[in-house]
Formats: structure tokens, sequence, C-alpha cells
């Protein structure tokens, strides 16, 4: 939604599906740069601050983003002879909690919508908002409309929720780094978790748990396909995100390779190994609100153990600082040690459920690339590894070589 | 609020009120520039149209102007540190009717803003705009907000509703007319009704209006004083508008010159004189939506009477057609003139009530200036005349000077 022409192009793809005899709810996002214009006129006013009167009245200058986008989108579709009508979030309304600039979604009332489109209107209704219990609006943060779209997709049980983005699909590993990366036709939901969460910014993270919560199935395609391709065509195209009993998944052991070079390592060694050391190490840093990804304690020896954990890297030195300076003291004896200079990069594929070594050839790959592995965690369907930021390249191409993802799967 | 800066300022103007002990509601324009930007974004995805569908989403653009302003004063004021929570219309709610782009304010809940003036807060809320029964989002049209700002304050029994304004108050004309205008310190609700509706373009009528019918304090003062001047000097600052009984008026026979020149005179000379013919002329012309000034008809020769009127000068060719297509042949006998090079002066003044000769006066000085009078009406507290408007200015000036205007009464 970069442009009106942009707009009017939005409205001639959906008007499209409409007359193909869809009934469509369509979530655009606000005008391209349009939130960081608002935040910062919000910044010049009033610099600094993050007291929750502040944080209501940026979600209150915030949310007009969207409500400008419905509009202008109603318009444009109602000039092509669309019936069509807007809602700002609480108008349906969305109800989330009160936590202002990042609300959840906890109930969406689907019965002014599902009227609409009865009466054959396509209905457009902002992202990125809802509405408290106190009437006052909020927002779910950077990236939400993606979630209003999949929950909005869930309340009305909507067939298939049509993700818009910049890039056509979700691919094996970045493009960037491995020109041989390819398209995925289709990726399940627990895959795509852990590409999302693991860097591949394709969707928002939170989308797609709220799609696989509620078991919606999503298609991440390109919002650059010309509007008047074949609807046949453009149904197929993308990537479509699902669930295993719903469809014959590609049968590739691993589907792809994530990575993400945001993060820093940082470890306690020498440890007293007792029962609640690993609360009395993180629960100051959940206390200080930084979040923790990666957490690895070894076994122990001689009643001392090794504790490891990253952080996102704008947190490290303060991370740093609170061990020193809070935990240590209560803990003893123990050293900090850590580098803001690492990556993870992991293979994810539901096939490693029942695929023994997948992870040990993982490991053999980088060896023979040189490349040491500093940290090792493994769930059901990923293997990550933290190492020198320096081989991240490197690793993810050899890695993306060694699965074979550069060719389709048989 | 045409800046971060000028936001600022008026923070701080409202934040020296409220630590004077004053509970403050404030109802901010929208920036600048910005609802001609945003109805701009709108032509531009939809060139026309004026269904009723399009004119609701119009209001749904529109209105986030303001809702961007709210937001970022009541963050200003926080940063002056004072409590500050803003609303928008649907927020408070302040409930319209469904005449999307030109609503009318039904009535205002005022228990939420009650209750947050007790818990010591300002109160920051959206003008311009409201919502309907059916939560729609509607606007009160062009200069709405000052209309907003009064229905509040009628809701709230506020002590005074100050209007801060690009002028420093009401004047007895137009100082770029007449360099000898005055500043009047107070003007009695029905003058300044009529000086507003006579193109003095000081206040939107309808707010006065607003003030009128629940008899709610007006004072229009200037928002380029500077925020810190003495508090008690800027209570008596600009115009206030008020009520005879409330305040001592001025005794002045005439307040101010009032005048306009967006009009065209249209007659029908000739017309039979007979019951329902004034119906027959202006009922065709009320149904396209043209709106009628001045009407006059003077008494029948033979039967035979002439009908005057005066309409925006913009409306002048539609009419003329109008009456030329649709009047005529079913009147029959008349014939059609006009003139769209008019323009009408009037005299305001609470004290013609009481005193005799001043419509007299006003017709000897332009006599003695050699202007022509065209057409002539008279209220209780006006006397209006239509002139060639090449005169305007030397009927303003003869007139202003004619009653002593430049002199502050004994």
């Amino acid at each position: 939604m970069g442009s009106p022409e942009r707009i009017r192009n939005v409205a001639k793809r959906v008007a499209k599906w409409s007359r193909a005899g869809h009934q469509m709810v369509v979530v655009p996002s606000a005008m391209s740069g349009e939130t960081n214009r608002l935040l910062g006129l919000a910044r010049e006013v009033s610099p600094s601050g993050s007291s929750p009167e502040l944080l209501r009245e940026l979600d209150m200058i915030a949310s007009t983003g969207e409500q400008v986008s419905v509009g202008l989108l109603a318009i444009a579709l109602q000039a092509e002879g669309i019936q069509a009508v807007s809602y700002a979030g609480w108008q349906v309304p969305i109800k989330t909690d009160s936590a202002f600039t990042k609300a959840r979604i906890q109930s969406i009332d689907d019965q002014r919508v599902r009227a609409d489109l009865a009466a054959g209107k396509v209905v457009v209704i902002t992202g990125f908002q809802g509405v408290d219990e106190h009437n006052n609006i909020t927002t779910l943060g950077r990236g939400g409309s993606d979630t209003s779209a999949v929950a909005v997709a869930a309340a009305l049980k909507a067939d298939e929720c049509l993700i818009y983005t910049d890039v056509d699909g979700v691919y094996t590993t970045d493009p960037r780094i491995v020109p041989e990366a390819r398209r995925l036709s289709s990726i399940s939901f627990e895959e795509m978790l852990e590409m999302a969460s693991l860097g591949s910014k394709v969707l928002q993270i939170r989308s797609v748990e709220f799609a696989g919560k509620y078991r919606v199935p999503m298609r991440v395609l390109s919002s650059f396909t010309p509007w008047d391709i074949d609807i046949a065509e453009e149904a197929q195209s993308g990537t479509l995100i699902t669930f295993e009993e719903d469809v014959k998944m590609e049968q590739a052991v691993v589907s792809g390779i994530a990575f993400n070079r945001d993060e820093a390592k940082i470890s306690l060694i020498g440890v007293p190994d007792r029962p609640g050391i690993a609360f009395q190490i993180l629960g100051p840093v959940a206390e200080a609100n930084i979040d923790v990804d990666v957490i690895i304690q070894n076994m122990s020896h001689d009643g001392k153990t090794d504790f490891s954990f990253t952080v996102h890297r704008n947190e490290y030195a303060r991370t740093i600082d609170l061990l020193q300076n809070v935990v240590l003291p209560s803990v003893g004896g123990a050293q900090v040690s850590g580098d803001p200079k690492i990556c993870k990069v992991s293979i994810v594929g539901i096939g490693m459920r029942s695929h023994v070594g997948v992870a040990s050839k993982m490991f053999g790959t980088l060896s023979a690339e040189g490349i040491n592995i500093q940290m090792i965690t493994t769930s059901e369907i990923k293997t990550s590894v933290v190492i020198d930021e320096k081989y991240m390249e490197l690793a993810v191409r050899s890695l993306h070589k060694a699965f074979d993802l550069e060719q389709a799967p048989v």
C-alpha cells in the first residue's frame, strides 16, 4: 500500500477474487512509511518516556495509519463497482488486552463482518490494532497486521488466509546468501514456526503461532504479481503453510536452513551446580525484560557447571552488567564471559523426526569447512548451532548443498 | 497545531491553566494541511462520487487527522508533567446522526470525561467528529472542531469555552478594509450570529448557534499570544460572546459592519401574485440543494410582483438554468434577470432594537457616497443592503465612520 496507484491495484486484485465468487475480508497495512512518520511526530513532541499513559497515546496516534488505509481501499473497491465497507479494530470489535503498543488479541466478534459478507460486501479491516475492555485503542506492535489477518481468518473460519508480502514465498534459505535457494510450494506449520523464529523474516512469528493455534491455512505470496494474473494460478502461487494431516508434505528430511545474526552469547563459568541455580541466574534477566533464546547447561564436574545462553545483541551489554552486579554476588564463585559476534544457524525439517543421522551430517558438514561449533541445541524438528558470525554465509551455503535443498524432492 | 513545536506550545498554555486550578478539556484541530492531505489521497484513489458508502469512508479517513492531534497533545501535556488522556469522538462518545461528512451532534456522554477531570486529568477530545448509532465514524464537516468544542463545553456546563483562532477577537469590521476597526471586548450572542452568518469568518456559524442554544459563554482569542502571558490577562483577552443578561454590554447602537461578496442576486420580474408563488419558485431551488440567503418580495402592481433572492455566487449559473428550464414554464409570464457582481453589507447591533433611525442613517450614509441600494432586508438587530460589489470597501468604510465604530463606546 505504497501509493494511491498501488491501492487501486490492490482493489483490482480483491475485486477479481470477489467477482470469482469468493467472500473476501481484507486487512491492509498502513501506507509505506506512515507508521514511522506518525511515531516520528510523537518523538518530536515528547522524545522519551514509556509510561502506560504515553504508550496509550502512541497507540491512538499510530493506529490512524491503518485507518486511512482501510478507508482508501474501501473507496478504491467502490470505484471498481464492488460494495465495500471498512472497519477500525474497535468497530468489529477486535478485543485485546490493555498492553499498549504490544497488545494481544483476546476475541473477535464476527457478527457484523458476517452480516456484511452475507450482503455481498467486501469487508476491509484495520490490521495491527484492537480495542481493550475500557474502549481504549491498542496496537499489536510492529508487523501486527499479519497477526490481525490470521486472527480475523480464524474467527471467520476462512478457507485460506493469503498474506501478500514483498517476497514470493518461503525459501529453503535466504536467496541473497544461497542463489540456489528454492521456493517451497508448501511447508508445515511447525517448520514455518521454526523458520520464522529463527530469523526468516517472511512472516511475523505471532501470526504463525496464531495460525497454528486456530489451524488457519496461510499462503505467503507476492504483492508484486500483476493483479490480473489468472486466479487459478494465483491461488497456487507462493508457499502454503499447512498442517501435516491436511496435505501430503514434500518428503524432504530438511526443509530449510534458517539463521540469525542478531544474537549474542553469554556464559557463566564455574557455577555451583545446585538446585535452583538456573532460576537464580535467569530470574533477574527475565525481570529486566530481556528475552533469552538458547539456554544450555552441560553436565557438571566437581560440583561446578557452565551455564550459557543467548540474548538479542542489543541487550548484550545490559545483560553482562546485570550478571556482574546482580547475579554473581548471589551465585558466587563464577566468572562471566560472552561474545556478541556469534550467529545461530539451524536446519529445520519435519522429516528429522523419523530420520537418524541428520544432526551428525550437519556437524560433519561444518567440520569439513573448519567451522567450530560453540553451542548446540536441538528440538524435534530443528538442530541449531551457535558459531562465529564470520562463518555464517559459509555454513548456510554448505548446509544447503549438503542437504540437497537446491533440488525439489522426488 | 502546525508543527510539533506549536503543539508543545499549546501544551504549555494548557498546563498553565491547569496548574492555576482550572479543570481543562481541550479540543484541538488537525495539524495544518492534514485534512486536505487526507482528502487529497482519497480523491487520488477515487476522483468522484458522493454515495453514502463513499462519504462514510471519507469520514473514516478524514477523522484520523484529529485523532493524531489529540494523541500528540496528550503526550506533550504528559511531557509537561500534566496527567492527560485523549479520546476520539466515539470513545466519549459524541453521538451524531448518520449524515456522513456533515453530521450533527445529538448527544454527548459526559461520564468518562467527568471522571477523568475529577481524577485531576486534562482531557483532550477530537474535534470535528463523532459516532452514529451503528458505531460508524462521522465528521461534522469543515470547521467542525469549533462546534465540537462548544458542544463539549455545553455538555460539561463549562464556565467558558475559549476558542483560539488566528485572529485576536471579533472586530467592528475587517481591519484589512478599515484600518481603524476596533476589537470588541464583548459581543452579544445574537450579534455574533449575525456577524458570523454575514461573512465574518472568525467562527463557524454552527458553533455560535450551538453556544446560543446551550448558553455557553465563548471567548475568541488569539493562538499567537505567547503561552506564558499572565493568566489573568489572557482570561480578559479576545472577545467574549455572551448573553445580554450575563454581562453589561457595550452600549453602542451598532456593534459592527459585516459584509459578504460571495453572493449573487437573481430576480423574477412580473411574477403573477398568487398564493403559493414563493413556494413554486423556491421549492425547486431548495430541492436542488441550493442555499438561498436574502429573499425579497415587494408589493404587487396589476396582479404582478417582482421576486428577488440571493444565492452563493458558485450556484449562480445553476440557479439561472433552473429558473429558466423548470420554474418559468410552470410560473409563466415572468422574466429572469440576475447579477453575480453584487455584495451584501450589513450593520449589526443589539442597540438597534431600541434606537430609531439607525437604518435611515445607514441609507443616508450610502447615498452621500453615491452608492445605489439594490435590495434591503432588515431584522431586529441588523440591516442589510445589497449593492454593486465595486462599492463594497467604500460602503464598509463610510458606515464604520458614520457609526463611530473606531471609538470605544463610553
